[in-house]
């Protein structure tokens, strides 16, 4: 296994911020050092976990520390398993042939004590504050509360707690992910992003998909979707999520069909069942289900222009239509909740029967499987599962908002998940910006998690600069959402930034921007060497057109008076 | 001079549609030519002129066809000069030195016969459809008056003339630049794009200039603005527009500080008088003119973030601090109306006063500067002079709709021209995309024109590659708005495009793209040679998870009839 990317961010260092209610926490973030001593120290939110920290030792054979385990096992409600609960996981840790692909520290499960309710949301809905909660309250507050001098309204741990009781906030925090840095997506929180990795049957290696979980939280991924459905989907998952800061989704029908060797009409449900408890076992933190495509809503599709493009929506349709049965993952919604409530594990309700055309936006058919997943997200709220629900795909500019009015409407608050949307369908090879245009606006409207796309989208798989490329563009686009919607810690970095331009700062703008090597790079292609950095004036207009040196002039003149006279 | 790229558009041919009120307009068009037998041919807007016609001779150093000036004869209204009016534009033309850069074919300019009145908008205001007029008709239309079977409302030559009489829409078309294909700006029409151009003290020469105007407008540049600050300027002027064939824009201001050395309060109004006449008569369609900086606006800017980031905005407050006058552009603004409308150059009231970062958005100083743009505008109207007004800049999501309600209600209709906006400043190296989605939204608001914003911006100076992610992706942008106004020729390229990826048609996929090499390229990367683009599935999801491949067999199944049992 290759090294992964271990080191600071430019001109930063990791701070450490305590807990009141648990002292045991320990939050990470950035904060990046102005070189103008007149100007404050600026904290980031950061995803990159241990990553970006040079006095952690990282070893990816052994994982990153399980820092939450501690937390989980004091609150005395779950059990450690002395082996695993699938068939399938049990078969590929005794397959000899598999060793050399295995992750070798193996750990035991831990599960809910029969009839304990171990959820982010029971205990929110039983008015307990957990550990996880107020690190996420500490998080979102990126120290703002304290250097704002009280301009920003900061997040209170029961503001959290209440927010996830009322089911308009999750924590993805699986009790057997305890790797990962606890995070909130919610309509009251900032704006997350989720980049998706994962190898095809065509390309990629384990190796490559653990560089590529990396890379993803280096830029800014707040969670990372392993879609793998190639070969040895069970032990890929493994390393990444032992070596993950982030919580990992996936969509469990994608290896569920891996076992069935592609024939989707031999999906059943106990193999469907044991697959959920496999993930769930390795720590998953939310799973992907297309239970609200129904029987009924096929027909409405016939006449789409690109009919169904999910891909768990098409297997699941035509698993229905074979079997002229309803979908088993909406006849057995309840039994999954129960499994799913085991372990904690959130549920993103997929939304199999997305548009994937302009033409096909908001039609009878998304909005058909809407209202069931609003059906679905009650009953996972009543089993005390954490739920999110996933929306669109391709959708003009002007029929967004009724996207997301109506998944507040119908989903009872739940927070929305989108696939960009993507404003136009003629742009392959930039439909990273096509679905950032929609992400920011749905973002501002009030998604609370935007699911990346690459400049590949349509054409390929994205390989590590498109990851890149597509998280930096989806940062870019929830943090807009975020200055839309007004929130102070999201203002103060554009403020800092725009004083270094002002002034010239070239080292204070590269470091306060979302991509400094990328910004340098550009920079440097014009203006090259460490001197030009310090120069008063870019390329861009050359010294004395320089408007930013013409407006010092004007301030100076100002400031003698001579200006209102 | 090296030679510029001269190709037709990938599976495309050039057609020529005929005029019916003038016979001798032929407005060229593209049209995709889709390898399924079954789909109609799509016909697209090209800005491209003679390049993507294999059919046309160019050759750079005689510049391309003036099919422009018999329609401007026969209207008899202009004198053709002995020679040029301009003391500087004498100069270069008599100084040897600059022979070997002067283009060859010397042009003797035209000029309104005294008395007479010849821009767009005064014919339009006395009910005349010039051939101009007819031709951005057709050209609006792309044919799909025809191919829709009536679904769409056609432009009339009629409807063109009403919106340019009103003021709400121009044909920048000087009368000594017969070589530009007519084209229109305002809201009741596409939305069009604009991509800057130009040499700076510090980097590139006319050949790269010419090149790069070439190259933006084979990507879909509406118009280009020659920016140029360095050296021979006024050649490298020249070079572009005799090749040109879409309106070149200009801002005066900066050659006229050339002049002065870069010393702005040495500007003079009879400097800037003879540049504005050197300018125009070399066929600049349109000036970019600061004259609604005023001075007791500047000390509105004293608190800002960023203060003054438009250079010409800098160099007026300059100008207007050191002499302790109004600015002069606005003092003399009757003048050069007059001057401007004997070309029938356009203005594009500049603002100098755009907010440079998110904290300074529709500040007290941004809105003094668009009331007074709104006063010249009706001066300009008066004169005949058409015009349009420029927009931020730097605006975050929810602050973008009262820009263009605003420009609409203070600039009684003028057609809005946006520079982005940016919706935050935190992503340097990638602000080509931070601008689109601003520009994204406020097109479909209703602003006419968007400037494109490159990933070099506030870095460095574009280069080639840059010109085309900044054109492609302001024209996504444009298509964006266009769609979600509701434009049936888009949407019916869209529905082209989304047909054939749902049939696996890579071909027609790519051809009907903003950028077919790119899409090539990123397809290959993962599954190259021919033979894949015959394929039935793509590398995203290979061959048995491939939802369109069961999305078919859900059609084939709902066609028997059996899906409503």
């Amino acid at each position: 296994m290759a090294e992964v990317l271990h080191k600071s961010f430019m001109n930063s260092r990791k701070i450490f911020v305590p807990g009141k209610l648990h002292p045991e926490i320990r939050v990470g973030m950035r904060e990046v050092l102005i070189e103008d001593p007149q100007s404050p120290v600026v904290p980031i939110y950061d995803t990159s976990g241990p990553y970006s920290d040079p006095d952690t030792e990282i070893d990816v054979r052994k994982g990153i520390a399980r820092f939450r385990e501690s937390w989980i096992l004091k609150r005395g409600d779950c059990d450690l398993l002395n082996e695993i609960s699938s068939d399938y996981g049990r078969s590929r840790r005794e397959n000899s042939e598999l060793a050399h692909l295995r992750f070798a520290a193996e750990h035991r499960p831990l599960r809910a004590r029969k009839g304990a309710r171990i959820t982010q949301m029971d205990y929110a809905q039983r008015g307990i504050i957990t550990a996880e909660m107020e690190y996420v309250a500490i998080r979102e507050n990126q120290r703002l509360d304290e250097l704002s001098g009280g301009a920003g309204t900061p997040i209170t741990p029961e503001f959290v707690r209440s927010e996830i009781a009322a089911g308009r906030a999750i924590i993805p925090a699986n009790i057997n992910h305890p790797e990962c840095e606890p995070m909130i997506i919610g309509t009251n929180f900032l704006v997350k992003i989720n980049a998706n990795i994962g190898n095809s049957a065509i390309t990629s290696s384990i190796e490559e998909e653990v560089e590529k979980m990396v890379w993803a939280v280096r830029w800014g991924a707040d969670t990372v979707m392993d879609l793998s459905t190639g070969k040895n989907i069970h032990e890929t998952r493994e390393w990444i999520i032992r070596n993950s800061p982030v919580p990992i989704g996936t969509v469990p029908i994608y290896q569920a069909l891996e076992k069935v060797n592609g024939v989707a009409e031999k999906l059943t449900w106990e193999l469907f069942r044991d697959t959920l408890i496999e993930q769930a076992e390795q720590g998953v933190d939310y799973f992907t289900i297309h239970a609200g495509l129904l029987i009924s809503h096929i027909p409405l599709t016939v006449s789409r222009t690109t009919g169904i493009v999910s891909r768990g929506g098409a297997i699941l349709a035509r698993w229905c239509m074979v079997h002229r049965e309803e979908n088993f993952l909406y006849t057995h919604f309840r039994e999954i909740c129960e499994i799913l409530a085991a372990y904690d594990v959130g549920i993103s309700l997929g939304d199999g029967l997305r548009p994937g055309c302009i033409a096909d936006a908001n039609d009878a058919a998304q909005f058909a499987e809407l209202d069931t997943l609003g059906e679905l997200a009650l009953i996972a709220k009543e089993n005390g599962v954490q739920v999110i629900i996933e929306g669109p795909g391709h959708v003009p500019m002007h029929k967004i908002q009724e996207n997301m009015e109506r998944q507040v409407e119908k989903c009872h608050g739940a927070p929305f998940y989108t696939l960009g949307p993507l404003v136009t369908d003629i742009a392959p090879g930039y439909d990273h910006i096509t679905s950032a245009i929609g992400a920011s606006m749905i973002g501002w409207f009030g998604t609370a998690m935007l699911c990346y796309v690459t400049p590949k989208e349509h054409l390929g798989l994205p390989n590590k600069e498109d990851v890149r490329a597509g998280v930096v563009t989806y940062k870019l686009a929830a943090h807009a959402a975020d200055l839309a919607k007004g929130h102070f810690a999201s203002q103060f970095r554009d403020n800092a930034l725009s004083r270094a331009r002002f002034d010239f700062r070239w080292n204070d703008q590269f470091a306060l921007s979302l991509d400094p090597e990328k910004a340098i790079e550009y920079h440097d292609e014009t203006l090259p060497g460490n001197q030009s950095r310090q120069s008063h004036f870019c390329s861009m207009c050359g010294p004395y057109f320089c408007s930013m040196r013409i407006t010092r002039a004007v301030r100076e003149f100002a400031a003698t008076g001579k200006l209102s006279e």
